[in-house]
């Protein structure tokens, strides 16, 4: 078993676009134990099409081609994909009815174009795009299959998670590669690996894949076994032990994300939260509210940019915020505090710091960053430095925030820094 | 002229590290006016590097290979090659004394593994590497230019930048193709090109490319001239066309995005602004406070996520959240109006909606949402529909959003639907 990916846009040649669906699709493949051979990148050229797909189907099993199937005259994936199987287009009604409905739905006039989206290669097997108006299609050809999404990122992989993997996995009994994950918070990958090394090499003395997949404020650890299900238990048991190690830092297992993990202990400790925030300036509140049922547990913010609507809104002390500085642990105290009081929550999370790239002091560099959190049993702050660059100062702010209060909810220790 | 990129590694087919390398090459060689045919991803693997290398020297120009030069054993790339173009690895002194001043450098031992770094194809140009060990690699075969450069991207580029653009530029006589973007918001990709058919027409005959360049809420438009810097002119009257006929969906040209245009209007004005968010949770205001310098103008905002805090913090009308709802006319105008007074701000933009996935009813259904904006000379509210996904909903709010707040500074009018 065999896959090839090709991607087809001339946005992407041209570097105005960076190619993720094709990261996205053979990290998904790989998981399903089905090896990505070769990613192709070319134009919407109608002979680099017709070539490419050809060379792709002639050495792979599974060729899945994005791009190219929006209303646009530039758009030519589907009349070249009828060339390629010597077929043609053919209006195809419940396609048509639900592009006239998503038109409808949103009070759009539909045009001609819009129609011809439901014009789809007769003889394949429509793949149904609840999120757009261009259709996914399953094509066969000497025992080869190719399958052609669109481009746009949430409507590919809505498709490919709802339709395509499910009929992968049916078709090929693929035995997926086994796998766990385990994430963590606030630590370094390099900090990591040296203060795991012994963990590390019993897991690759049992004969297990390690690998570490760190992203900005977070490191997911990978523990493969090319055997079967029942190492799945020694695996687990491997996590238990970095848990017991690291609970400040391991906050889940799998696919959850931390504004997922802190949701699900807020909905089952029946507890309600809300956010004072300067720097992450919202950042924050939109990653809890960012979780579908957040609204059972957040009920709102003060976002006090200014120092005046600190004082003002959230009734800081003018003095602290003199004496102090707005990046202090009295004023982030006072945000946390007087912010529960005011919205009426049981935590209260509070940010101050210097995003950068600007506006740092010898006293208070840029990145500098306090963390406030405010419960029934009191109150305690946090100092961070995560650095110069303004998007990163954010991100990590918003991960280490959702950590303190995910540690704060289940009684686990900081040291106060 | 035609160039190929080559890029090897299995972590970019297995997803786990996205191909920025191919995106960059891409767009340096584009502007350049050395148009990429096609960019293939293959693994470490000797067969695929030859059969990927052949195929591009037969029919591209220049082809840049990335990835594979590292010191392990994975990495085979600067062995392939040798076979490919027949011929066998020399030590190369002047590279062995700048590796081993390398590690002298930082203090750390030179291994056997480092030394190898210094053996090179011979016959081959080696391009310096001055901010790694792996040199890069010029090769030519019946007229036609490979280039081998390592994977790390900052010392791909540094090797790109000093080394190998110069002399393209030197060797090819390359005239750059000249482009520009038209940047439009809130207007679907299939409405423009209908309304503007005979503009686009025009410009097709005028021997230009037009390109579409769709992402959730906005759209690029990028028009390329093959001709020289004289069509720049006729480009931007193409824009300022466009511009007059669709003043409400232009927002801007080249590469700034609505956050930033917004930024410039509010200094440039002297104005500042806050937000009374519901559905958008904080996004909005993220999306504000993420420009650098967004202190100037963002004072600060009330995310009333609960009904409560909606009466209670911005003093919106008890019955009027029970008569006619949170997501509302008389619900987002107060939130405006009465948020525009309490942050002391010169514009409020204010948000509640559906944003999903649940929460729907048949009178407000999921992906209903209000925007409304207060300013002294007065409020108004705007009613979207953009569909299902949570995601997407509040990408699309936070845009039209930031849009109507342009327009409404700019005097641009609406038509109240």
């Amino acid at each position: 078993m065999k896959a090839e990916i090709i991607s087809i846009g001339d946005e992407l040649l041209i570097g105005q676009t960076v190619n993720t669906n094709a990261s996205w699709i053979g990290k998904e493949l790989s998981m399903l134990g089905i090896p990505v051979k070769r990613c192709v990148t070319i134009s919407d050229d109608e002979n680099e099409i017709l070539v490419s797909i050809d060379n792709a189907l002639k050495s792979s099993d599974l060729v899945i081609v994005t791009g190219g199937l929006g209303p646009t005259k530039d758009d030519i994936t589907k009349h070249t994909l009828c060339k390629y199987f010597g077929t043609h287009l053919e209006i195809n009604q419940v396609v048509l009815d639900r592009v006239t409905k998503y038109f409808t739905d949103r009070g759009r006039e539909m045009l001609d174009v819009n129609i011809q989206q439901a014009a789809l290669p007769f003889g394949c097997k429509v793949l149904d795009n609840f999120q757009g108006t261009a259709s996914g299609m399953w094509f066969e050809k000497d025992g080869s299959i190719l399958i052609s999404l669109p481009g746009v990122p949430f409507e590919m992989k809505s498709i490919m998670e709802t339709l395509v993997f499910p009929k992968l996995k049916e078709l090929f009994n693929v035995s997926a590669i086994f796998h766990r994950t385990i994430l963590l918070q606030g630590i370094g990958e390099s900090y990591l690996a040296e203060k795991m090394k012994d963990w590390e090499d019993r897991i690759h003395n049992d004969g297990f894949g390690l690998a570490y997949l760190p992203s900005v404020g977070s490191v997911k650890l990978r523990i493969t076994s090319p055997n079967g299900e029942d190492d799945l238990i020694k695996i687990e048991k491997y996590f238990d032990e970095l848990t017991t190690e690291l609970p400040i830092n391991v906050y889940g297992r799998g696919e959850e994300s931390l504004n997922e993990v802190v949701g699900k202990l807020l909905i089952d400790k029946k507890l309600t939260i809300g956010t004072v925030e300067s720097c992450t300036g919202g950042a924050l509140a939109a990653s809890i509210v960012s979780i579908s049922g957040s609204s059972n547990y957040f009920q709102g913010s003060f976002l006090t940019y200014s120092n005046e609507l600190k004082n003002k809104i959230v009734g800081v002390n003018k003095s602290d915020l003199l004496n102090f500085g707005a990046v202090s642990e009295a004023v982030v105290l006072q945000m946390a505090e007087n912010g529960r009081q005011k919205l009426g929550v049981d935590f209260c999370i509070s940010t101050s710091g210097i995003a950068g790239p600007d506006g740092g002091t010898e006293a208070i560099p840029v990145g500098t960053i306090w963390i406030g959190i405010a419960s029934k049993e009191g109150s305690f702050a946090m100092k961070y430095n995560f650095g110069n660059s303004r998007e990163r100062n954010v991100q990590m702010t918003v991960l280490s925030a959702l950590n303190l209060l995910r540690c704060t909810i289940l009684g686990i220790k900081f040291k106060i820094k």
